[in-house]
């Protein structure tokens, strides 16, 4: 499968569609994710137009690992959760559903099962407002 | 919570506990998983004494994702799960349960729930066979 760039990540780094920017830079875009699996659950996607992990480059992979960190490290300081788990998936077997390459930071709280079927939209005034607190807490 | 380095992996490093070796070099271990969610669960641990992604250097995380994606390259060619999925926990609310960083390459076949909770050892030969076939499908 070869990139489709109507994808709604693409999309959205396009400018064409909205979203709850917690960070930006050159190589990289982090947003809250509209359905959520628990409070505070982040996307980190690279700016190459990559489907899946193994389609992006090393600098890029690099750059989103080390964005992924510093972003988990603001969902902990805003949130407090439990645990973090850090989750990337590929293909539709796997439970991909956007075919740009996303890297999931999910708090937690006491076990497994919280929302991890679930997929319904969250208030957008309730993501706004965690974008703004995490984006606050973001350091270095 | 510090470092404790008492933790299975860090035996595995010292050459103390065994493991089915798929990959390794002078930043990181790469091993079956002994009580694999999946057929081809395969753990990449960095060498450095890290609990979990929050206290691992920067230079061996990127050294980690590198290698993750390098196995999950393997485990695709090897067992041609529909799907794969990379995961990393942080901390026993997140579902940690060895404490020393590592990152997880499932493979995935028809959705969420396989072997999500059971936790059963594997037959060590069955791991020896699958850990000496991602060695010779290690490619670059």
């Amino acid at each position: 499968m070869t990139y489709d760039s109507n994808n709604i990540f693409a999309k959205i780094l396009r400018g064409e569609a909205p979203a709850h920017i917690v960070h930006e830079d050159d190589k990289c875009f982090c947003m809250m994710d509209v359905m959520p699996q628990s409070t505070g659950h982040t996307l980190i996607i690279p700016r190459e137009p990559a489907k899946d992990i193994f389609s992006v480059s090393d600098e890029g992979l690099q750059h989103l690992i080390l964005q992924t960190r510093r972003i988990a490290r603001a969902v902990d300081t805003v949130f407090q959760p439990e645990g973090v788990m850090i989750m990337q998936l590929n293909r539709a077997g796997a439970g991909q559903s956007v075919f740009h390459l996303h890297f999931h930071v999910i708090p937690r709280w006491g076990g497994w099962q919280q929302r991890f079927h679930a997929r319904d939209l969250a208030d957008s005034e309730m993501l706004a407002d965690h974008a703004m607190r995490l984006r606050e807490a973001l350091i270095d």
